[in-house]
């Protein structure tokens, strides 16, 4: 059988971008395309015999037999850090099923169902898109990858979460101010007098949001004539076992470190018990403040001073977002930022 | 058009159950039925026409276009205590989180994807059943209901987990044994010298888990000489702010209770800190056990006395068995029983 003309043959014989090519084809009116390029685009794709919306059929099951909506949404929660991937990691962060809990009821409501998936290893974000016919996808904590434009080549509506660096002419956004989360934070410290403070995050990869707060994290302390010490800086994963293992690499070694900012608030519970179990007291002997408010922050002991991310509000920003962008494929593509509070508990004590 | 012959028309014209019916023309092998009974059903579907598979056919979607497998299995968490129904509930406790997070990964490797849905108030459980072609469902926590004969008729494989009383012919399962946790737990506090014991638990609805706790912590008391107290039983929700609410009202007349038994470790965090809110101290003043071993209990202060039920070990056998039950129809209708272990840690104090 001849093989099927695709969009990346359209590109590659117009010497454009396939999602150029998708731009021009579906119509995009968030994207100005040159009347030069588009002629370009159209006559390649005639002289090819490109069939629109191949790339839709590429995708298999429903769109194939001519429904014209699966009522499925995907939920995309990748393994952002290989070396810890496993079953366990997903939702062992609270952050994420209190996520998915605000986002399943708007969504169901609306008729759709939500298909969760995880990526596996070295797989990409958009596997399931590829696999599944779905009317929309949000995708937490992608980083941007090669096989983007392909993917926007199946002009599937899509929200991004917590994501920085992707095509924002194609995909919608939820995100955190998270520099900002990062500046309250030490600020907040640095204010009670704290100097020597110690930062405990996930890996500092280049457009995460964990390289966000540590920036904020800087530029607090260089406002406040506090050089960054990267010998404070325990960049490891996002869990309560890295919590503990980095309060247990302090306590051998406390080097004056008198507070700690955890980036979010699983990791500064892990934090909190590292330094327990090697007789250091919070906020006694070293101060703490960690970053989302999941619901254990206010009831474990003592009670977790941190920096609030409405979380079900994002879920629900997420929702509204995906369900308006289904119906409307014009919408124009937002960005939506949430708030951010600082919520004062019991952790952090003033030197001042 | 003329209305399609049901499985109900063929089970009233022959006289039986809905569910038998389904039993005779899937060849159903862990049901013995008379050949009376099956010459009846058999007689009553070549006299109405009866369509085998037409049950299939109301689920909708890709069945209906011929496809034989939808690679999708849903789960179904219901909203078991309605009146405090909304969007936070579904994965407010851990334990669902770390069941959906062990059972991901296992069923995504299978090739499958996962549906993920909670129920609506005074909706069935069997909604999404109905409104999707699904090759397996699991579902938890589910009470026997009305329906449950029509959703049998559809004979799409379904695992049960931490279900009561549904019928064993049709359904696999996945329990704890609930009764002898409530046992454990309250022999426990028993054997070391605790005799006035309260129980913080959700509703005592027949056919739930709580229920079997309850029978648990009773007969545990009995068998100590301890005549059951119904004025030590504060059956609210499962969650933590029941379990707060609760240790207030104990903390306002504490009648001498010395230990308190929580069905669920979530609960229990939240008894932990009512009474500490109330300046009273565990175990110093009342002793504490839970149920679960959600990641928090070891992770709180003080660490958490409590039952584990292998939850990751729960969600794996869940996924096992659904996988299992789908590519081979025959496969006889186990019911697995999760192993429970004592987790001794910080808030059981010793009388004795």
């Amino acid at each position: 059988m001849r093989r099927q003309v695709s969009i990346k043959d359209v590109a590659s014989e117009a010497g454009v971008s396939a999602s150029t090519v998708s731009y021009v084809l579906n119509e995009n009116p968030n994207v100005t395309i040159s009347a030069e390029t588009r002629e370009r685009v159209l006559s390649a794709a005639r002289e090819l015999n490109y069939v629109p919306n191949q790339a839709a059929r590429t995708l298999g099951s429903s769109r194939v037999m001519g429904m014209t909506e699966s009522k499925l949404i995907g939920i995309v929660i990748p393994q952002t850090e290989p070396e810890h991937y496993g079953a366990r990691l997903m939702f062992s962060n609270p952050f994420y099923s209190s996520f998915l809990s605000a986002l399943e009821l708007p969504i169901r409501s609306a008729g759709y169902h939500l298909i969760v998936s995880g990526t596996n290893p070295g797989q990409s974000y958009f596997e399931i898109v590829r696999s599944r016919a779905l009317d929309g996808v949000i995708i937490l904590g992608m980083y941007p990858s090669d096989d983007e434009e392909e993917y926007i080549s199946f002009n599937v509506p899509t929200v991004l979460v917590d994501c920085y660096g992707c095509d924002g002419r194609f995909f919608y956004g939820v995100n955190t101010d998270d520099y900002k989360g990062g500046y309250l934070a030490t600020r907040h410290l640095l204010e009670r007098g704290h100097r020597k403070i110690a930062l405990v995050t996930g890996q500092l990869k280049e457009n995460g949001v964990n390289v966000l707060r540590y920036r904020g994290y800087c530029d607090a302390l260089e406002e406040f004539g506090v050089r960054p010490d990267s010998s404070l800086v325990f960049a490891g994963y996002v869990g309560f076992e890295y919590g503990a293992e980095a309060a247990r690499e302090m306590a051998a070694n406390m080097n004056n470190i008198s507070a700690v900012f955890a980036t979010s608030d699983i990791t500064a519970i892990g934090v909190m018990n590292g330094f327990r179990a090697n007789g250091i007291s919070i906020p006694k002997d070293v101060s703490l403040i960690g970053f989302d408010d999941i619901e254990y922050a206010s009831t474990c002991y003592p009670p977790l001073t941190t920096i609030r991310q409405n979380i079900e509000e994002k879920g629900k920003r997420a929702a509204g977002l995906i369900l308006a962008a289904i119906s409307n494929r014009n919408l124009p593509r937002v960005k939506e930022i949430i708030g951010l509070e600082l919520i004062e508990r019991a952790t952090v004590r003033s030197l001042v």
